[in-house]
């Protein structure tokens, strides 16, 4: 039987499968599919230049062609990409194609109509995306180099403030979380990366695990520091979270960071080749139980450590695997976060995260900053 | 009948559909639909309270009661996004899902399996989302205004750039097209945007309208700089371009920017509500056609004006309407990009691009930045 042919039709600027596939940003849907082993892309006038000298296409197709073809095919109808895909498929003598989970349902059931086979694979198009070769591993590297920028900056602002009346003050003025993001922001633009949905969020809104963060930040408040770009050049994510404390620390947050850290250091020398998340997970959450931390659900919403220990990280931010309550057993070569935290309203909220890449042995570490996190 | 139920499944971060139904940024797909008139939504304990506080959903329920009511429901089944929408379709009593074109085929699939209904919607889930409302164009206004700080940098910087030996220095180093785009990209975050694959491009690289710009700039070369950021707090883009050239133009050049000038006036004095798209487009080709500005393929790509005079914008940076060469008539209250170019490598490229929104007369500007271009 041969080999079937794989069918994507997507934005590889939005979508981490087109971008794997072919390896060049495009801001627009565009089709894509491999011809026996060839990897095919039709795109218009505006993209063909770049896509054919940029990208790991063997063959670019002008859109503008197919199009012309497809009218002469389909007279009677508005011309889509489906008539496209469908007018391309017979010039390749291709009758069925496999398309991702993500594949748009509109475009499935016109090619339907058309006469084209369409199977969705089951699980990823592209199960290869969750081991990362050196190249790949580097390029995430370089993401975290950036998340370490951001950090680095959002330290920087928080040592050189100063405390009035509780507050943080910076540069003469009231330090927020909204200029803490943008400190961080500009960092990560300086380093080569975009941060979207940076978080700085301090005292219960760090609770939150997914609030960004809004408002004067406060002294003797533990803040959530979260900081995910995507790196320009290649598209790969970093992923990193610090906590940090400016003024003075109480017993209660000083033992609440120093298990979380202990959480992540037991899931760390858990983390090989071959085992289940889940047991990686549970191994924190034993942790934290035994050192008096309770996960549960309140009317007020969830506290304790209510998220996963980790997820896969690459052209995605998230991506397998997964390392949570689900079973899933870790693949040599994957990377994924290690991000234990504990939340507690009133007491405050604390993260670390730092990303390895999974090996038989010690996990290798992929991201690098200090955990001193009381700053005068 | 009853209303048919709309549901998406998306990351409203990434999916414009689902932001503009429930008003909130999350990162990872979850589920929304409509159950009669309420707008629901299902989210996991790590977005629940922000969700229920932030969003436009009438009702938000917990993904974690909806998995355990899954597995006692399935329970031969691994649970997935379908068995808990097929559970919540039981419990809103609904059969029938109408979904936007990019649902995800794998979960339409399954869903019907599961004896749920799915029908694809034709044309847009959303098509009110064409009309801008007051507050929503005052959004892309925002963008606009950040837009504006990015190219009012890149000028900046090109003011301030020296010439030697044909090459362009800032601040002691060759500027490249890498810093220009840094300037422009760290404007628009002290803007309040996020803009990615920002365009500052000089030379014949320009002649690629979507090549990005690198290495070093040149003096006396056409240089198009095309910022559409993203406004953080509302998810609505900007989208402006301007050329600029440092140095001493040539009388070609100057007649290039002029007619694209001439074709971008022409554009905004045709354009109004009911008028269509295609008649827009056609006045700006025939302005110039007939300044001698051919449009032709060649064997190293597409000279002249080879792309759409506007594209709608709002939540996505390319959105209905379009203004190129197919029929679609413009309607009150959408908002479009104005913004011809001709291209011609050896002479270099130029692009202006405003952005307006469509009245029964002229058209309102939502765009504002002066049109000098020669920078001594």
């Amino acid at each position: 039987m041969a080999t079937p042919s794989i069918l994507l039709y997507a934005a590889s600027s939005h979508n981490a499968d087109q971008l794997y596939f072919g390896q060049v940003s495009v801001p627009d849907a565009f089709i894509a599919f491999t011809s026996g082993r060839k990897k095919c892309a039709v795109v218009n006038g505006l993209e063909f230049g770049r896509v054919k000298r940029d990208s790991a296409f063997d063959q670019v197709f002008p859109l503008e062609d197919l199009l012309q073809e497809a009218k002469k095919r389909y007279q009677d109808r508005k011309i889509t990409a489906a008539e496209v895909i469908a007018t391309l498929a017979r010039q390749h003598d291709i009758k069925q194609f496999v398309v991702p989970e993500d594949f748009p349902a509109g475009l499935a059931t016109r090619l339907t109509r058309l006469g084209v086979e369409i199977e969705v694979a089951d699980g990823p198009i592209f199960p290869q995306r969750e081991i990362k070769s050196e190249a790949e591993a580097a390029a995430i590297r370089e993401g975290n180099r950036c998340s370490a920028a951001g950090i680095g900056a959002a330290e920087k602002v928080l040592r050189a403030s100063t405390i009035k009346a509780g507050k943080l003050y910076h540069d003469g003025a009231v330090l927020t979380s909204e200029r803490l993001k943008m400190a961080i922001e500009i960092a990560c633009i300086e380093a080569g990366a975009v941060s979207i949905d940076t978080i700085a969020a301090g005292g219960d809104q760090a609770c939150d695990p997914h609030h960004r963060g809004t408002g004067p930040l406060r002294a003797n408040e533990l803040i959530i520091v979260d900081v995910f770009p995507r790196v320009t050049a290649t598209g790969f994510y970093g992923d990193m979270t610090r906590t940090f404390l400016k003024g003075q620390a109480s017993d209660a947050q000083r033992a609440l960071v120093a298990t979380v850290r202990q959480g992540q250091l037991a899931a760390l020398k858990t983390i090989k080749a071959g085992i289940n998340g889940k047991k990686v997970h549970e191994e924190v959450m034993t942790i934290f139980t035994r050192a008096g931390y309770e996960t549960k659900r309140t009317d007020q919403g969830s506290v304790g450590f209510f998220h996963g220990t980790g997820h896969g990280l690459g052209l995605e931010i998230h991506e397998p695997p997964r390392i949570n309550s689900t079973d899933y057993r870790l693949k040599r070569g994957s990377v994924v976060t290690v991000e234990p935290g504990l939340y507690y309203p009133g007491l405050g909220g604390c993260r670390i995260e730092d990303v390895v890449q999974v090996t038989d042995t010690k996990p290798k570490l992929l991201s690098k900053f200090h955990y001193e996190w009381e700053l005068k």
